[in-house]
């Protein structure tokens, strides 16, 4: 009888493939005849230090499968960030669970909170194998060509794109689109693939990579418009001043703000509206319209990229394979292979926690508000099969008869 | 040879299978044997006024078909309500063209363009065939049990909120969307059908057809949320008092109006950041969020109900026989039969023509913040197939080894 207990839990903002990384996790200890039980902690971290834990040993595959295709965290999640008391107290409940392996899914602060358990069980003498599996849609944990979740949020964007692009053509006027990402361009950027024809929107796309230069910004959105007759705008919702100060810090001071400290940027219009009455003050165009993609992009029902759900799967066995073989503790990776597939890779975790990557400066175009080929070429194999594809009328025109005379 | 010419065009907000329709014109023309060339026009009327014409004849099958599956309006769209002056002038480009038949496919608005025009051609005794072909979001058309454009726009925000509810049981909250639709609660109320288990969001749903009064909206929000430690609610974007004063219009009273006299409700998130504010200061609840879904209802590349898509091309293809075979102008409208097929009838055009439909009494569920079982029935086989499917965790709790002590 094997007598391997491993607890698993989820951390941060849901995405569309979050669960297939559960579920990896779940059938690779199932198939590894050493693991007895695998428990789950309800809300991340927070249920390892309440004790609220879940035994997934009883799910059955079926069942699991339909979970696996379901967004959000089907563990539930958590934005606590623990500090070193809070990491001490979870190693008390992992110790009187028996717990052998700790799994964590999540970005940047998952990492961290793994590696501060992995040094306290260390210190501790507790023999405990931490793993990291990655996730985020924001697409910047370092030392990775890509994160799950990612693919499937860009996916969204782009399939936003190509029909805001069409609404924009029935009824010109300019479009502004904000698009999640704090620090990093790379969903932002992903709008650029909703592109089919030369004159297809986004005309402009901005990046938090870029400083955001409001003067700038109505320029562009003025030269566009006089070319095209309309715009349309994607905007990353981290877009900050040359001071770093957000954008919409400036609009709303009092902004809040999550344990981290981190400002509120999702869950509101107002950026969007903000840049609308630019545009609509400034270069007195009539119809400006703004929204705010939202939580929309990582947890919309139905829009998934294959490519992204398989990987994510692939990623939570992974991780359990890494635990049972490797010596050493890490945050599992992704590494791309040739034009396209991917390989795994076990990283230290000091090498991904806490650190935030950013696009690399050969995917933004040198004028700022566009991507590069080497981009296009980047998305293109995530975004999966199947996507929706726009075309318009070829018809010519018919010889006008009385305003030609 | 043949000698009919008619003329095509689309007005008002774009759908996601508007293009269907005019596809079903363009297919049922050539098939006639009878309609020599098939003219389209470019922005609704204004193309029309403007002489602005394009020939479908020559559209290839396989393009036109292409185009069908793409959304927004492929000839483009126009928010001008013509007035009799503008009516008269249209005559002229009609009539010079030699058009036998007027097709404009559109809303209460258009149907009400078609029956100006219709009345202008029998007063001058030009003969001209004028057929409203129906398209809406909001599914606000009299005498048609739905009209196209609505079932795919419902299976978006079905999508969205399968995804919200997900969402905001992962990471509990308050979540408020605001969903289109001035008068009429269709759209609002298809999120209703998002929900699988008994305690799924969205739990409280407000539409126009009830008066929207702030305090009790608060006091809901507290019920729900003191019940399930979270709320997800949907709103509709002409939520009103009981003057009938628009919630947004409290907000911002310089709201943008469109030419018709209409508040603009989309294109802003200033509704439910309004609403979330309420939340957040009244309840003191700390993670409040609140989105707009905007135009992606209508426009959203790759979600299509297939229902929706047949009929929407089937109401095109109906208006051509119609117009060979009626004797009189009027508009294409849809008649349920049994569960579920449609029928089509030519309804005389002063009865759809800028008049408003409301959700029927027996679809609102008498707390005024719900839809009842017949709502249910009715929108469930007008969504299509292969809609996603949520499933959550039905793992065990794993007894407590310390709290429990």
């Amino acid at each position: 009888m094997p007598s391997l207990n491993i607890l698993i839990a989820q951390g941060g903002g849901p995405t569309a493939v979050i669960n297939q990384s559960l579920a990896g996790v779940v059938f690779a200890a199932h198939h590894s005849g050493v693991i007895d039980r695998v428990v789950g902690a309800r809300h991340g971290v927070r249920g390892i230090l309440n004790e609220d834990l879940v035994d997934l040993s009883c799910e059955t595959a079926v069942h699991l499968e339909a979970v696996a295709r379901t967004p959000g965290s089907a563990l539930g999640s958590t934005r606590d960030k623990p500090d070193l008391a809070y990491c001490k107290e979870m190693l008390k409940v992992l110790k009187a669970h028996e717990i052998g392996h700790f799994y964590y899914i999540g970005g940047n602060d998952s990492a961290d909170t793994v590696r501060i358990v992995s040094e306290q069980a260390r210190e501790s003498a507790y023999s405990l194998r931490c793993i990291h599996i990655p996730k985020t849609i924001d697409n910047d944990l370092v030392g990775n060509d890509h994160t799950p979740g990612f693919p499937s949020a860009a996916r969204f964007v782009v399939q936003a794109f190509v029909g805001a692009n069409l609404d924009n053509a029935s009824l010109p006027g300019v479009y502004v689109a904000v698009v999640m990402g704090r620090h990093a361009g790379f969903l932002t950027a992903a709008s650029a693939l909703a592109r089919k024809f030369p004159d297809d929107g986004p005309h402009l796309i901005y990046v938090p990579e870029r400083t955001f230069e409001p003067e700038r910004f109505v320029a562009d959105v003025r030269t566009v418009h006089e070319r095209l007759g309309r715009c349309v705008v994607a905007v990353s919702e981290g877009v900050h001043d040359a001071a770093g100060v957000p954008i919409i810090s400036k609009l709303a001071p009092a902004a809040e703000r999550d344990p981290h400290g981190n400002v509120q940027l999702s869950g509101t219009g107002a950026l969007a509206d903000l840049l609308c009455a630019q545009i609509r003050d400034r270069l007195g165009i009539k119809r400006v319209r703004g929204e705010t993609f939202g939580y929309l992009q990582r947890s919309f029902a139905g829009c998934v990229s294959d490519v992204d759900q398989r990987e994510a799967f692939e990623v939570g066995e992974r991780a359990v394979r890494f635990a049972l073989s490797a010596d050493r503790d890490g945050s599992v990776s992704i590494k791309r292979v040739g034009h396209y597939a991917v390989d795994y890779e076990l990283a230290p975790l000091e090498t991904v926690a806490a650190q935030t990557r950013v696009m690399e400066e050969h995917l933004i175009d040198a004028g700022g508000t566009d991507v590069t080929d080497a981009f296009r070429a980047y998305l293109q194999p995530l975004l999966g099969s199947g996507l929706p594809e726009a075309d318009r009328l070829r018809a010519a025109a018919v010889p006008k008869r009385l305003k030609a005379r």
